[in-house]
């Protein structure tokens, strides 16, 4: 049972959780890695704004802008997750799908203030 | 193919889209009606603040606690969702599955601020 | 020094951290008290969703409205929390100042996830 | 009436809502200066996971703690605005208090989801 993500860690039993062949994720793989370099722009310019000592209002509307984008991005991978990960996992059944959705949500209260 | 859900409306193109049998959340259904009529109770609590003139800042933790509670009502829900819901429909498979995960995610994005 | 709030605990010392005169808010009393009626008649509203076991993703729906309302209602004593209370303790000065404007992040960081 | 932020601009009438002297967060500036480029680093770390094929929930992981670590600086700026931008705006009265308050609540909101 080989996985994708950690072929260096064969024996590692977090692997067995992981998707059965690439990631969902991987066919949109170059838009996300756009949308990060951009992110990474977007906390340089943070680091600018407060270098330059701009007003305290003006950051938090950029800090407001960079967690939206990151949140996105966090969102475009939940999905892309449930539609493979967890749908192939569903095939496999049993603890297989229930860990991959325990994670799955876990993720999302992550993200929920809760 | 009937559903349990909303069985007024057989010809409704929204209910092919619901659960092909029970609700996830309906074995936990006397734990999330308790949870839902102590918000219930929360939400006449925070009347009698406001009623009673108590000091804002009170008002807000009443308001954070509340919230916090309908949020973990709804991971709950959603979790029993993809385990129940979403796992049958990756057993339909094709668009059944696909229309499934996106109501999820789309829930998701409704509770994080993006 | 009279407050409004807690006129029964007079040497309550957190009481001299509460507003000089009447709330922010009180201004906008009925109007509060109308929208926490709505909230309250929504969050019966999601308890006979699940009695009547309604589609999850619907009940989903309906507790993303009602945490909004409620943090629609919390921004608004917010606002008015800093337009009267903080500024008052402005003009006091000092600590009375720091530890409203503190009470005040305070209560904005239990409503962001973090 | 000069501002420290965009002295480049006195005409600005945008300018008479900034603070009158350095910005509540000058005197943490270094933390502030530190704790985002950490967040440049956690920006490029998330990055390198989905260059590397990394497993969807490792991260969503690591985009919730970077959104995280942004909030708190949000709040730290939200903090040193109140305690320095809105003190100074109330002892100005009038307007310009009910305008800093305005864009210190309008910055909360988007935060906030609602």
């Amino acid at each position: 049972m080989e996985t994708t993500a950690r072929t260096d860690s064969p024996a590692d039993p977090a692997a067995a959780l992981e998707c059965q062949s690439a990631h969902g994720y991987i066919k949109d793989k170059n838009s996300y890695l756009g949308r990060l370099k951009d992110v990474e722009g977007q906390a340089r310019g943070i680091h600018k704004l407060v270098e330059d000592e701009t007003y305290c209002i003006d950051i938090l509307g950029q800090i407001s802008a960079v967690t939206k984008a990151l949140e996105r991005v966090a969102l475009g991978l939940l999905d892309d997750h449930l539609k493979h990960c967890v749908i192939q996992a569903a095939h496999l059944g049993g603890e297989a799908a229930d860990s991959k959705i325990k994670q799955a949500t876990d993720a999302v209260a992550r993200f929920i203030r809760s």
